[in-house]
């Protein structure tokens, strides 16, 4: 779903998309309201009641979307329009019970990891799948002769074991950190401006509920520092950084004249019935290079301007759901380039 | 409709996301389709009556999407699938007509300047407006006495009349780059290798009634130079700059303790309902760094190998789109903001 | 000078790191100083005599480098130290008529455009040897046949001179736009807060004047608009992004196997000594990825608050001198790789 | 030493410059060759007298620069050429002993890793001083009173110990990743072409030895997979980062009318003697925003060719050294900016 709509079925990924679309979205916004009062509740904040209403009223919310954008376009942030439709939908004398002491950024940056913690296992099945076939194919054709290439320019031949263990080696560190990264998702929780005073002393025993509550890690709060993001676009771009890097080695053998390589399901052109363009392999560069891009104005978003910063904010907010896009893509290419992938020359 | 759709209502644009939209794409495609057979017929390369034919079966031409869709994740681009679509749309023995010497690039290429020639006006109309206000303010609020701020301290006073000439001036230089720029949008037609060699010793003649027939200039072949993507991006980032620029200023006018700007229809807060945010101000600055990170990503996409880089190419088709749809956003931000704002103090 | 010095024999470029070290950058600013005076004193401003004496006494001028270098970490700029020791440098009673009713970034800008005056002619020289080149080998090898490549694959044959054209066109575009570039450097000179009133009532014709005396452009003041800034790098990234194909495409034509240019000059391996490395070519790309990055980051400094910031500012300082001399390595480069350089096969 | 030498001593930091110049540089790959030799002739590859011949030779090595210079214009990397000087400075029948199954890239990665192994703890030790100063702030001044500021608006008040918390906790993580990172600098030594097959079947005990020898970790060949080398360039981005905040912030507290922060040694205006310009808090902003864009950049050097890249790796030696001085540049700023630094209003 990235720029251009027809253009998703080539460098988007739907299943992805999906963790960003409003539907999914408002339902992790909602799950961390309903676990708030619960956290709440457990804490001694609000009364077991209230939470049981909340959890009840919101279990069957049904979002006025229209009026949603409109909140959004006007405060900037979804939150404060969705609270006013949260708290309409509980019954008196709960409904200020709703969104208690936590500010819109508690639940757009707690929502977003929740959305991660769909994110990332979703990337990690998909680089295993892709670190199977490379297995599979170290198994098959292993023992395969190859050219390699250092600057443009034919070195000394080696195996095609050597040459799969360069594009594996990275996605297994890549896996690895996805994996940690995964344990480490945290709540955002800080009330207003951050220091968790809009708690009534009882910040530290609510935020430990509620991450408890989402399956997340607790963590002081962090709603200025935006290292966490920063490191999950990391893992992001170094993915398709490295699938880049396997794409371009990819279009580099399966050159005419070089026929190292030998892909299925190329692609064809609109002008020469002869050619069979390796598409996969070049939009796996081009998804690289976005992302590559697309860290670098992210990191812009690290001027966190005080205690919080709308333009900072909605930066990441434009750059982040299109990375994550892009690894999707670029999962869903190097596993088809690979499929029925034949490297080098039996020995 | 960058990234989350949520976000759109706050950081996209609806009509110029509908530039490239699929519909918008392949209409523009099926024009040059259709303009390409009548200049190939005026050129004398094919028959009157084949243009003919094509002119009158693809005015109803009616898609198969999701089969365009899969073209282009088989073939990285969609023209294959859609000339084989129109060719089926044509009767015999004008079928081979369509799209005759002609290659993928000058199909999408020249789409997309078709679409460029709808997004500037739009973008030259919207900042007209803008303009608009700012005279308007001059006129009621230049002689308010306003403190310049230089090095984030007070300087000296000054008038708004001359605050407001610095956000003018350089809107003005703008709305002339784009001017000039939409004069300058020019047809690509080179065939498959982009030396013109596919159409019969006529390119020149062809490329010449191609240019009139769609209202574009007549230009060489420019496909593996990307000059003219990375101008017209250049006047985009141009323009989200110097709103982002606006944006800044006013956030900063508008803080609590120096409050110098008055602003209308300001944000809420979901935790202080004593707080009016200035969103607008601050998502400018957010669409400007965003642009500003897109247009040294697209800068990549010059290194186009050889006679036609799908990597490159495919970047651009990811970049472009949210580019202007910022600018677009930025634009509304901007005259929202600007609507009903009162800058310093009467004399 | 870029980075590791080592480096600089390979990515920098003497001459124009020349343009950006202190000497010239410190006599830039003595003469924007003494062309002040003397247009002050022609707009009536200040005393003939004062003026002559500026002139005199700033001719000979040996500044202290130490004392530069701390006002400038103080001050963040170096023009107040730089005033302070032309003042002293300066007889009574005409001391204080040295940078009257001008402020720092005036001083700074000016020079910076003083400086593009002597880069851009520079970068038109070489351009233009390079233009010759290309034809020169268009007259030699323009009718040679070479198979043209689409997306890595090869695509029909054509002529080396139709390749040929695909570096010059673009090339003689960049040339063309610096030629207007360097016809519209101007003079920045708006005073303190950018307005002008500093100069008593005769900014323009201290403007007319001060543009005449320096060889460059009259225009508004423009402090805070860094269009200009972002045109002149827009130059220089196009420049090395067409420098970066052209190397790309080189280095593809170079690979062992399918050896379509024959390049005098590669560089060794430190383990195989058969190997003949296209080492400019692969500088060309390096240089062109690295000014396209800076080109986005450069973009950022278009936010710039109010009426003078320093954050923009000293960003743009850190990235358009590094981009000004890619620009040269890479015109270096380029020449080298095709002095000698035969493509194609004889018809 | 980034870009405009004048401007060194404001963006720049001497003593992280001297880790990337010319000596440092030689004397680090130097080391690496001297350790090389010491682990063949433990793994049994060379004859100790070999080993100790070199050893004694290289010790007293002095370099010939300018070979060393037009070396690396011509093989695109210095290695050749110092190999070749290495070699003449040893005595037969030794000579060949000298990078024995190496290649450059085993040098040149090794010897950056050297560097950083010197760099990461100065950084480490400035941001324990940092850190020390925030702490001996909260001590002294925890209990001011302060506005939080959120979205530029004032919000609610809270204490200097709630502020001083933002900045801090984030720079103890990345005190933290950078004492990671130290301990996880690892050798690169793969040969040609990153295999380890050039020595002689012992290249496990090579590695093993020369890590040791090096106080390196050992680690699988990496030179074709860059990501030890974006970890790095993301720990310092996000230095610059939370220090570009912490700048941010600083300027925004400082504003006249604001003055929520004194800052001691503030700059001066060259036309408005009344001024007091928070100089450092803008650099660390500006130092920020160019890290984050030359992170992007840097991210472009993972799709790195086959076994070896020369255009990425040398946008890779462009981009890091200036992205090290910004950090030390930015420690120096901030250390200068919080001295003597008082926030808010005694309670």
């Amino acid at each position: 779903m990235i720029g251009m709509p027809l253009l998703s079925s080539l460098a988007g990924d739907a299943e992805i998309a999906a963790l960003f679309a409003p539907q999914a979205e408002i339902e992790a916004l909602v799950r961390f309201e309903i676990a708030l009062a619960d956290a709440e509740a457990e804490a001694g904040l609000i009364e077991r009641d209230a939470a049981a209403a909340i959890a009840t009223a919101l279990a069957s919310f049904r979002p006025d979307l229209a009026a949603l954008a409109a909140g959004l376009a006007r405060d900037g942030v979804v939150v404060p329009d969705l609270v006013r439709q949260l708290r309409e939908a509980v019954d008196e004398p709960h409904r200020a019970r709703v969104h208690l002491g936590a500010t819109s950024q508690d639940a757009i940056d707690t929502a977003l990891m929740l959305r991660l913690a769909t994110l990332i296992p979703l990337v990690e099945a998909r680089l295993a799948g892709l670190r199977a076939r490379l297995d599979e194919m170290s198994a098959d054709q292993g023992d395969h002769a190859l050219m390699a290439q250092t600057r443009m320019q034919a070195a000394l031949p080696f195996t095609v074991a050597a040459k799969l263990r360069t594009w594996a080696s990275p996605l297994d560190g890549h896996a690895a950190r996805l994996a940690a990264l995964r344990e480490g998702l945290a709540i955002q929780l800080g009330g207003p401006i951050g220091d968790g005073s809009s708690f009534g002393g009882k910040a530290g025993a609510v935020r430990a509920a509620l991450a408890r509550h989402l399956g997340l890690a607790d963590a002081e709060p962090w709603q200025s520092d935006r290292t966490r993001i920063l490191d999950v676009a990391q893992a992001l771009a170094l993915v398709t950084g490295t699938l880049g890097k396997l794409g371009q080695d990819l279009a580099l053998m399966a050159q005419t004249g070089i026929g190292t390589v030998t892909l299925t399901g190329s692609g064809g052109s609109s002008a020469m019935a002869h050619k069979q363009n390796p598409v996969g392999a070049e939009v796996l560069v081009a998804l690289a290079r976005f992302n590559a891009g697309m860290m670098g104005t992210l990191h812009q978003s690290m001027i966190h301007e005080n205690e919080r910063s709308g333009a900072a904010w909605t930066l990441e907010w434009m750059v982040l759901p299109p990375m994550a896009e892009a690894v999707g893509a670029a999962l869903r290419h190097a596993a088809a380039l690979l499929d029925g992938a034949v490297i080098g020359c039996p020995a």
